[in-house]
């Protein structure tokens, strides 16, 4: 963490830095009241408190600046007031640096059943205890302010891929209403940045007009959200390149939601600064490893006898101390330890990639060294 | 580890320091090629080659210092021809400091289903992949020179408790039998220390003519072991006072399987050196924690709105960062964090549980400090 400059310039400022010559990428630095994020740069996702598997040492040895977490699963467990209670959501889990909090939105419509939309917010039953529960704006709000987060999302309807164009018209519009009341909502507005999501699905005049009316709002930053919520991969990058463009270039531009190397690539060349994923540690659970690009199932008798490093070029903890053969007998196994080694690895794994993306960038290369991922 | 002084003392020599002035403990420092072990001390269990949930780092953050592994385990899973092809164990496993393997009799006899004993070994089914399998005094010490530890166990037989005397006396015969023939198989008896095991039930008589017999062989050191199968604590320490006595103060002494407060202090009262048990890390598993003494279950709902630390006397990773409060919300929430920083504690706990009373035996305050746990 490189907080030595943000007490001179305003919290939630996005100083820009280098400009790619080719693409729309760009570097910079977020300045948040818990220090600094270098951009481009893929941030963990720790939904309750906790990036599944990693101890907050672990994570901020390979280089994590901002993380993520769930209002949704933290206002159903511990609740948000227990957290406050402990001091705020960075005290209780131990993370000093900035941390982003998503509004529930996508979870509420994801992940939730027996729900029911209004006007006034979503109703669905807790898949805890069974009890009913209530999300309105306002009340996503509220939770993230008890939490204490850097970054609140605003909340918005996600709706499923595929939808109709007026469906997702109706659902962008209550997006925007619904941006409206968090606004209001939002009581602390100096300590944490308010975001808004533009949604508008796969039809770009409806994404444009999404991202014009939320910029009229001059918000802290911006967030492109209803991707891979299950359409194909050109679509991502259709709807990126055509939303991006709107986004003002004096913000912190976040992409929600995605984690793979590809995707990442291109988000970055439209322009986009930050992107977060649980892709790294599902994929450690369940044995597979990010190695330069691709994804390695470590469980596979190929491993069974490299004692090689998992990527040698990787300074990461994982990699400077085990061999691929000592990982596929973890998961032989079943071990914890090599579920907490790979997940460790792939987080700093796609942390390194954005980081060498932005070092690229900021020598004008980038274009260059990363032409397969953007062709 | 303090590996200064082990150059110019012998590998496998245990230098005698404090000796209390009440009990038969004392304090020592027991010389191996991967440095020194200061004794009393608990040794935690690394099964498979990982102590459970845990990374070597934070193993020896807490100060751990000679580690156990399990030949039978191993010679199952990954097999004692890939350690020793991955340089040994030490390195496959990243563990720099001294390992102790024990001999797989103890799994043979607890574990495998199927066998069949005779004067040669034990044959059993694999519980892995249903192969008949031969274990002899000749093969465990074969597969524990392969896997280069730094203290290598005889290959006993185990019986449970209760067993008649004739039993008894009948197994703890071949065991002395076994031992002969597994120091003619060691091949790297300056590298490697072999340990006799003292067998002989809860019979007096049979502890101390096993103790003497091995004794005369001049092994470079010996455990107690048999203890922990199934027999009222109250035995427990019956066998370790009579057949401590026995056992050559110029050599260590280990108590093999145990793991709890009050049973390694009247061990160590009785000139016990090392313990071991899975305890700490099992009850890591199961979010129960040993606090000064006592075992707490963090699951319970007194520890929802506790912030204090898990223990503030502690200096462990999970009591320096963690409320009791946000380890009662990972075990909720089924998060393998919680099972790892509370594994982390409690190896931390046992392992600082003789520290202490290695620093009261040399202030000669063991006996006075100790009391409640001796009496």
């Amino acid at each position: 963490m490189t907080s030595g400059n943000s007490a001179v310039i305003p919290a939630f400022t996005f100083e820009r830095l280098a400009q790619c010559g080719t693409t729309k990428a760009r570097t910079g630095r977020f300045h948040t009241p818990h220090g600094i994020v270098e951009t481009p740069r893929f941030m963990p996702v720790g939904t309750v408190g906790t990036i599944k598997g990693l101890t907050p040492q672990q994570v901020e040895s390979v280089g994590a600046q901002m993380i993520l977490a769930n209002t949704y699963h933290l206002h159903l467990q511990p609740g948000e007031d227990l957290v406050k209670a402990a001091g705020g959501l960075h005290r209780f889990m131990n993370w000093s640096q900035p941390i982003l909090t998503d509004s529930g939105g996508f979870q509420v419509f994801s992940l939730s059943k027996l729900r029911k939309i209004s006007e006034e917010g979503v109703i669905f039953r807790s898949p805890r205890d069974g009890r009913m529960i209530d999300f309105t704006p306002e009340r996503s709000i509220q939770i993230q302010n008890a939490l204490g987060s850097d970054v609140i999302m605003a909340f918005d309807e996600c709706p499923p891929y595929p939808a109709t164009r007026s469906q997702i018209r109706e659902s962008t519009d209550r997006t925007y209403r619904w941006l409206q009341r968090c606004i209001s909502a939002h009581e602390r507005p100096t300590e944490q940045a308010l975001f808004g999501i533009v949604q508008g699905g796969v039809y770009p005049d409806l994404r444009r007009e999404a991202a014009e009316s939320l910029v009229q709002l001059d918000l802290p930053g911006y967030a492109i959200g209803g991707v891979s919520v299950g359409e194909p991969a050109p679509l991502i990058h259709d709807i990126v390149n055509n939303t991006a463009p709107f986004l003002p270039e004096n913000k912190l531009r976040y992409l929600m939601g995605v984690g793979t190397y590809r995707e990442i690539a291109v988000a970055i060349a439209a322009g986009m600064d930050v992107f977060d994923c649980v892709i790294p540690t599902r994929l450690g659970r369940h044995g597979a490893a990010l190695v330069q690009g691709e994804r390695w199932n470590l469980k596979n008798a190929r491993f069974k006898e490299d004692f090689s490093s998992l990527d040698e070029t990787c300074s990461c903890y994982c990699c400077e101390n085990f061999s691929r053969a000592y990982l596929n007998h973890l998961l032989k196994v079943k071990e914890m330890l090599g579920y907490i080694l790979i997940s460790l690895h792939n987080v700093a794994e796609l942390i390194r990639f954005t980081q060498e993306i932005r070092d690229a960038i900021e020598r004008d290369r980038f274009a260059v060294e990363f032409a397969h991922w953007l062709n």
